[in-house]
């Protein structure tokens, strides 16, 4: 029977655990169909628990994910993975940590791998993955973990939306002082020291606790410092366990940590939609006969861009921008 | 006497000599007045031969740019200077970079040098750089010097508006691969291999010669590839003589072909302008009272994002974008 195209068709099939239409669904999520893909999984979704993952490329991001995600089906638990790559539409990066994992849990229903990868200016991953996140949230996976490939602004971005944010560091003089810099000790909920049978752990360790003591803002949540080595499986249960007490730190009290936490991935999340519909409206715009005739009038020096801007709004039927 | 206010006074004490009249009006031009100073001058602009450089940090773009600076004031012409620093509002390098010039050129009438930092999102370098550009091009200063601080993407785009692009490498194995990865092959008309008293000048330039034989894209300029020690003076001629040349062969014929590079910069500048306004009215939208309502709405899961984007864009007015 081929599968169907209507979201709620295919929405259903996921939920009852049919794999091909969890993948297709995914797609139209990333694509034209986001609309209507949303419109059938958001009353469906709110109850997974969204992790992100960041840190330097080589880190161990990967592995430790992989290994997070064989102890959570060790517990009989399902997840999904998003592997976001915004630096390049042909990810090396993410491909090859898809194919890694794809070899531990290939033949496990429980988990599924999504890779994510940059689709140029217009096709923003901003709003494509929390959109991929709504579907797997509402395809009944209780976990969701996005972890990307670097910590670039947009990485960043991508990953504060989570409930959690894990950050992923290395034993050795100066990665607290990167963390610091790429602005991850304000998201961070956990930190995992990975690698930590290398030499300069307790520094690294010592390190992000100074930087902590000294934060400004003190919240009331104090961000936990763990070790792992990924590779052979140490520290896993202990990283696990220090992102439940976050989750569990959310849901206190009624919950109102958590929702403060999703109204502002919502709230990014309207905007960029905004920004999005916009930003396709001035290539639209701009595409258009009059354009070139209009820059023409700027180098024969005849009007500046600054009124050829007004004008081409104008023209554009969107008067009221200029008020 | 105090200074006026008025773009059009301001532009004519400026091409009088008037240095603070200038400095005002570059202030102006970056700010809230940007599109009054550009209606003044714009119609007096388009003589300058604009020079943009980039290459990694560290490379020795400031002190070739002081050098050619020199160079060009040792000829009895005019030229002004913008170092522009995308990375950081607070830019210790392009501050660093004119005090250095300012100690060379402090009392020099001729030499006009401005910093230009980042002033967050909304601000964007990307519009500013060519108001400030036309500014001291209206001014009269027959060759404008843009510097950039490294090879991002911001910066990439800055600099490729120029008339004629100058690509700053070091010796040494790999740094005409990164140049290639950074995008600075297809945009460089010169190449200035620096530091050209160390070891490795001879591979580099060997290696930027392939890479440019090997280009799919075969247009008429050959971009050159020439050797500096900026810092004793080394070359800095045949540098400024390769910049030169391409501007005479943009001139060539009628000069149409610095039209078309124009072109493109000033359709760039008028896109920017059109998706700053955009960008702005989108802060505007949801920083409205409705916006908060519907934010609930996605949060008890009535409403989707991508309905509320919707009628968040039907309710500002702007109905028309979504046809």
């Amino acid at each position: 029977m081929p599968l169907s195209t209507d979201p709620a068709e295919l929405l259903h099939a996921a939920r009852a655990g049919h794999r091909g239409a969890l993948a297709r669904l995914l797609s139209m999520a990333e694509g034209t169909k986001a609309a209507s893909v949303a419109s059938v999984a958001h009353s469906f979704s709110g109850s997974a628990h969204v992790v992100g993952f960041t840190g330097a490329p080589g880190s161990g991001k990967s592995t430790l994910v992989n290994g997070l995600v064989s102890l959570i089906r060790s517990r009989g638990e399902e997840v999904g993975v998003l592997a976001v790559d915004p630096s390049s539409p042909f990810s090396g990066g993410a491909i090859l940590g898809d194919r890694v994992r794809m070899q531990t849990h290939a033949l496990d229903e429980g988990v599924f791998v999504r890779s994510m990868a940059s689709r140029g200016a217009l096709g923003g991953l901003a709003a494509a993955v929390p959109n991929a996140v709504r579907v797997l949230d509402a395809a009944g996976k209780p976990h969701v973990l996005i972890e990307t490939v670097g910590v670039g602004q947009v990485e960043v971005e991508i990953v504060e939306t989570a409930d959690t944010v894990v950050v992923v560091l290395n034993p050795g003089w100066g990665d607290a002082v990167q963390a610091s810099k790429a602005g991850l000790m304000e998201i961070a909920d956990v930190f995992v020291v990975n690698k930590a049978d290398r030499d300069g752990v307790e520094e690294t360790v010592h390190d992000v606790n100074s930087m902590l003591d000294m934060a400004v803002t003190q919240t009331e949540w104090r961000p936990r410092v763990t070790r792992a080595v990924a590779s052979d499986g140490t520290g896993i249960e202990e990283v696990w366990e220090s992102v439940c007490a976050h989750h569990a730190f959310l849901l206190e009290g009624g919950g109102h940590r958590l929702r403060t936490r999703r109204r502002a991935r919502v709230s990014d999340e309207v905007r960029e939609l905004i920004r999005e519909r916009l930003v396709r409206v001035v290539r639209d715009i701009c595409a258009g006969p009059g354009f070139d005739v209009c820059i023409d009038e700027i180098l024969s020096l005849e009007r500046d861009p600054y009124a050829v801007s007004d004008c081409v709004i104008h023209d554009a039927g969107l008067s009221d921008l200029l008020s």
